[in-house]
């Protein structure tokens, strides 16, 4: 059987989210994002790299879910051009872009080990959120001035 | 768009591996096998959860790869009924069933963490592969002759 065929049957979904123009790379880490793992039964399928107009890109298609606003911060943190497809009967019936917080509390770790939300105090992270065209997202800690930009997904918490 | 049309343009590999019939929900365990993170570069998608002919299954394609017989080994380990097919020019040129090893030194992690295989001394965990029709794979430790079935792809080394 040929490739081309194959694809249809197992890819399309009825109804749920699709998550297009991730950052390329960064699937897995929206698949940990959505609390997806061995145990989830719904059908999820995903491409990482593919070649899209614009670049390399990711993508994640999740049948039966749509997406909370915490889980949308935190995709828009790691990959802020991803748009989010809602698909009731093979067809997109709603696309919008994920919206950058200016602010988050509690969603990343500050990689400043003397950091004091990284102490034994019960002190939640909080970060400004900064974007350039050229550097991407940076999170800037209020509490020492720690700059994240590059460990975003692994920080995430 | 409609969802069945998007799907062709993002999903078929030109020439690579698809592994196919993994077991449902195993799909994420086999990239980590394969060392498939964030940095991979190549065009990797996957389906979880997937309807088949024969039930739930995952698919996963890996443009411009080949598998290693270490990676064949451990995907039969958490799969044994996977097939590998190998892609050219978007055509199945070779398909193959994964093939259950019967013994398997360093591959896997005796969960018995009394076992001499989990102390300090340089001694690599030793497994005799077993398989029944109902309880799928399992390891019997040639060390403390514990058996690990449940738990495989968590403990592999």
């Amino acid at each position: 059987m040929s490739e081309r065929k194959r694809d249809l049957k197992i890819q399309a979904i009825e109804n749920g989210t699709v998550i297009d123009h991730i950052k390329a790379g960064e699937a897995l880490n929206v698949l940990r994002i959505l609390g997806i793992s061995s145990a989830f039964r719904a059908t999820v399928s995903f491409v990482m790299n593919a070649s899209g107009a614009r670049g390399k890109k990711d993508v994640v298609k999740i049948e039966g879910k749509e997406l909370s606003v915490k889980e949308l911060n935190r995709i828009a943190l790691i990959s802020p051009k991803a748009t989010i497809n809602i698909i009731r009967d093979f067809e997109v019936v709603q696309k919008n872009n994920v919206v950058l917080p200016s602010y988050v509390e509690g969603v990343v770790r500050c990689t400043n080990s003397n950091c004091i939300s990284n102490s034994s105090e019960p002190i939640k992270s909080k970060f400004s959120v900064l974007q350039s065209e050229e550097e991407g997202v940076s999170l800037h800690c209020l509490y020492c001035e720690h700059v994240i930009s590059e460990e975003i997904a692994e920080n995430l918490l």
